[in-house]
């Protein structure tokens, strides 16, 4: 894996204990290669940095580990390599509705926090040619090495916007040309009959509380998946990947 | 919630470090509800403890949210409710080979370990209809607190079968009229060329490695779930329920 050097990490930054820490190859791996990210310091084992062309000019600092779980939450699987660096840097909503496309969805997550659910989530949506993903800037985790770690690199490709309104981003992805489908346990209609030829968003919320009352009213289809009533709902991140599944193959 | 007492609980048991703790309210719930589950102990805060009958014959005792946080791994959500117990028996293979639904696929995981990505393919798959999930004996996770909680209750709805062999648990399933289809990504077929009327059996290998040569040689076909190539592979459970999806849409 090589990159070519450039000047987005400086030394002179102070060390933050809020800033993110990727870790495990895939993670790790993605961020090196993304030239928008801004890299801090690169930790990891003899082995693990044998391996990598390490950007010039980014600070590293070799240990055994031992030395670099004690960087991570525990039992998280480092692979020998952590690496401290800044969140990326949101893009504009406007941007992304210039162009739409009916083979490129929008995902828009309602209060959903869990930063597995969510690294899953951006994965698939990456995995299925997803335009962008779309939080409220509240109730949304941020940029962590779990969310990294679940989305497997595609952090890095998938843009990632937060919204401070997120009935307010309903309503512009509609003026857009989106048609906006909400999954709901409790609605009638069947997935596949609420899809149009349209771009789609997507929208989701927690597990249990689902969409909030005022998300749903922004929704032009409230839609279930076909699923056993004996199971009250799925994993949020696996309805995220049949949803797209059904809109890719609509 | 309200259960008919019955004698699955004896109150002369030794503690056992190894016996699981279930925790939540939807994994204890449904663990309380099932008949078939032998219940050795249940913790609570007196909160959660007044909203359910507990079952007669059930040992109790009363904590308050800090007692129970030490009775379940770092930051489990155990909502005030610890349940210890014991595994559920294993069915044989045998059984629930013997009336092959279309409708009722069988899962076959070969070496998937994460206790999250096993508990929430549970879930989907009860979800689903799934007749039952397969996994090996060996190298797959035991019944736990992290893997019921992923499984939100669907862990004692659907039968689990361990078995020593997945190679030979497959010739089993062919002879019993089932269509293996192994999900690789590298495969070329997509998915929903690989599916027939047949009832089928779908095998899913291990993030990374994938499914293991032998078992590969004992599927039908194999097929991919159609991602880009920009990304790699999908979360395990998500590529396991929309598989489950597809089977279920054919």
């Amino acid at each position: 894996m090589g990159r070519r050097p450039n000047k987005r990490h400086g030394t002179a930054n102070r060390p933050d204990p809020n800033r993110p820490r990727f870790y495990g190859r895939h993670a790790v791996y993605a961020a090196l290669d993304n030239p928008e990210r801004k890299l801090r310091k690169l930790y990891g084992t003899h082995e693990e940095l044998a391996k990598i062309v390490i950007p010039e000019g980014l600070r590293v600092q070799y240990g055994d580990a031992q030395d670099l779980a004690r960087l991570v939450p525990h039992d998280a699987p480092h692979q020998g390599l952590v690496l401290e660096l800044e969140p990326l840097e949101d893009p504009w909503l406007d941007e992304v509705l210039s162009d739409p496309d009916p083979m490129a969805p929008l995902v828009l997550l309602d209060q959903v926090t869990d930063p597995h659910n969510v690294g899953a989530i951006i994965r698939s949506a990456a995995a299925f040619g997803a335009r962008a993903i779309i939080t409220q800037d509240r109730h949304s985790p941020p940029e962590s090495g779990a969310l990294a770690r679940a989305a497997s690199g595609a952090l890095e490709i998938l843009p990632w916007i937060r919204v401070v309104n997120l009935a307010r981003a309903l309503d512009e992805i509609a003026e857009a040309g989106y048609w906006r489908v909400g999954l709901a346990g409790e609605a009638d209609l069947p997935l596949a009959e609420a899809l149009t030829p349209a771009p789609i968003a997507l929208v989701l919320g927690a597990e249990g509380e689902g969409m909030r009352h005022n998300t749903r009213e922004h929704c032009d289809v409230v839609a279930r998946l076909p699923i056993r009533r004996t199971v009250e709902s799925l994993n949020v991140s696996n309805a995220a990947a049949i949803a797209l599944y059904a809109i890719a193959a609509r």
